[in-house]
């Protein structure tokens, strides 16, 4: 049964860190990122305007499998992450059988 | 051109509101979201899970266009709102040319 | 697949309540509790000391049925509550094969 | 159709940077900023008193175009930046009619 | 000399205040707003979008008039007020000699 | 008379840490959890989703015992650590002589 | 054995409080505080400077035992309370035996 | 011996509070404020500009008489207040013999 | 016209900065500390009991030289600042014509 | 007249400081704090449970003694400092000529 997390990630990079490094880094994280997209577990991911930080929404299996997802995350060492539970919402129209 | 906007609604009724008005007002909410989720201004609601909140996202115009929606809720004197603009994530496969 | 959630909930009742009111809002309420408890959702209930507060964690099949059994609960309108998802820890000897 | 928004940004440079460093990325910044200006899209930038902050309005067409301007800027990855959508105020003579 | 302050007010009417003493309250604000406008005191005025908030710039000659100005705002006693006091930034190209 | 108290500890290591030296640190911080999970001292530790934090239950005999233990902790000088005292909930049905 | 435990209360009474019930809400308050004082379970209290508050050390022999204590106290439906349980001090001269 | 206390006031008035009750308890707030001024202990007493709060210093005795007078305040039952003890600051003129 | 404004530093060196720089930083500050309040637009400064951080109050012509005085600390750098803009006092004696 | 100031001090040691330069700071610290404990200026001392930090009671002459006590404090650099002081309760049985 899929479960939807809400989860926003801020990223604080050190500035000084190694360009080539970080390249490789981000490199990573954009392929990690993109499979687990190509998979639906994660269905969306936003940009938080003005900031280095996403908004994402992830449709999984059980805390167990998000939180193995968001472990492995290459920039898990340098993110700030806040996660929500989501369940259906009684106004949701995809929820209202009256639709 | 359609922006997007991250919107977590926090909601606060007196616990001792007559449940009449209670009522009336509740069903007047959910008929004005579901009229703008129809319209597609308002893709995504979910419930935050054990709290009185949702986290919706919103497909408007402008600034202006969310800001009448929001004011327009029956349930806003009632809730703390907090706004997100958002913008495409690099990493989103469904932005991503190379996909 | 049952997953664990923490929960802290804060309970502010206004004190001049009605005294018939307060009890019998008290009663319903441990009843409620007492029932998912039976049933095994609710393994945990624990008061923080010196605060009318409870650190309780629910084993439940999904987001949903938690949301469902937070939001049931006849103090709810009174509560503050926040929900952290919980997962296995590596170290839990429960876990660990090697123990 | 332009949109505003209100943005602060609090900059913390670390001092013991390279000072040669440092004035070379305050004047790209200043280049960076004044051109936005130029065009139209930075209208107002005022300096907080006693702070190395600034509270800022953009005129701009999207949250997207917001967001590569801040994402462009060459203090970024030393900022902290909060964002404000701003709408038309009722009270505003330049938007009423009556006026 | 003109100084610049930028003033959020975040606005909380009680939400059975009797109608008709709200439209009176809100009609004397927006007549006691504009006045202040067209004496060019307060030059911008923008409503925080989702919210019964507004981020002003007030140009006035001293703290003590913008005192006087906020204290005799009719919603007053309903607001939460920030006020930032603002100073002229050297990338303001209105301020670079240079532009 | 064994005390129970609610500990979350969030975890901060240095990315750049020397890789072998936090193995080292990670392998002593297992071992010394699971000695005291093994005397019935640390009887629940479970992982916050999405976090390097855990929420913990501790099971002894006094504040001083619990300080030596989290004191001992390898990971301590990278911890932040709150500390919750617990009490037997009046609606907990293994402490309710009625059920 | 004895525990310590640091624990700050501050009081919120409604100022439109019936001055009575307010008087004898009080005095039952101070002859509760001063019951444990006296049986050496509540060996300080100290007024917190321009605050409706105090600062108060309590010797119990367990959370329990300090939790019923302050559930108890006639003013625990107006109060905020923080416990910090409390250890020895390895500086402490009382408990250093080189002293 | 005098010493210096930096205290903050926020004020916060039922806005329906009856008129002449609120005129006659700002007018003993006025005098009782009055009286401590001319005694010397309330050296100084500022608006926060935008705000219903002052900042104040006192030059009292002790401890004991700040919160004798702090707490005799009319309207310290609907106040907000911090306490910042004050000492000599080295750079002070006043206390710099070389000056 | 003179306007005052209270600021607040907090002062954070790093504990490892080399000593004779801080001890020529530190005399800078003093200096430069010293030469505004002899001019009469630092009146008050005082230590904030038990933190690196001082109390000050300034009265100066307008925003702009409050900020450049400010801007020019030599420990601005290390500083963390607020500034509360000040007003007269309607209880203030020194304002007070009936006095 | 003695004065008494709660003080809460969090350390914050960086966990790859050099083990000698560290067992030295601590032990000047131990020192340092023991001469004042045996001179009665600090009479309480308590470790915070699973924290790097003390809560502690100091019995002063004045604000300015206090200071000197904590900023002397060889881990001052390293400290974050929260100072309460404290006056006599009115329900304090040491206070209460009627016990």
């Amino acid at each position: 049964m899929t479960q939807l997390y809400a989860v926003r990630m801020d990223v604080a990079l050190p500035p000084d860190m190694d360009p080539a490094a970080r390249d490789d880094l981000l490199a990573r994280e954009k392929a990690y990122s993109q499979r687990w997209q190509r998979s639906g577990h994660w269905p969306h991911i936003w940009r938080c305007v003005g900031q280095y930080a996403n908004l994402s929404v992830f449709a999984v299996d059980s805390n167990e499998q998000l939180h193995q997802i968001l472990w492995g995350l290459p920039l898990f060492p340098y993110m700030g992450i806040t996660v929500t539970p989501l369940a259906a919402h009684p106004s949701d129209i995809a929820q209202d059988p009256a639709q």
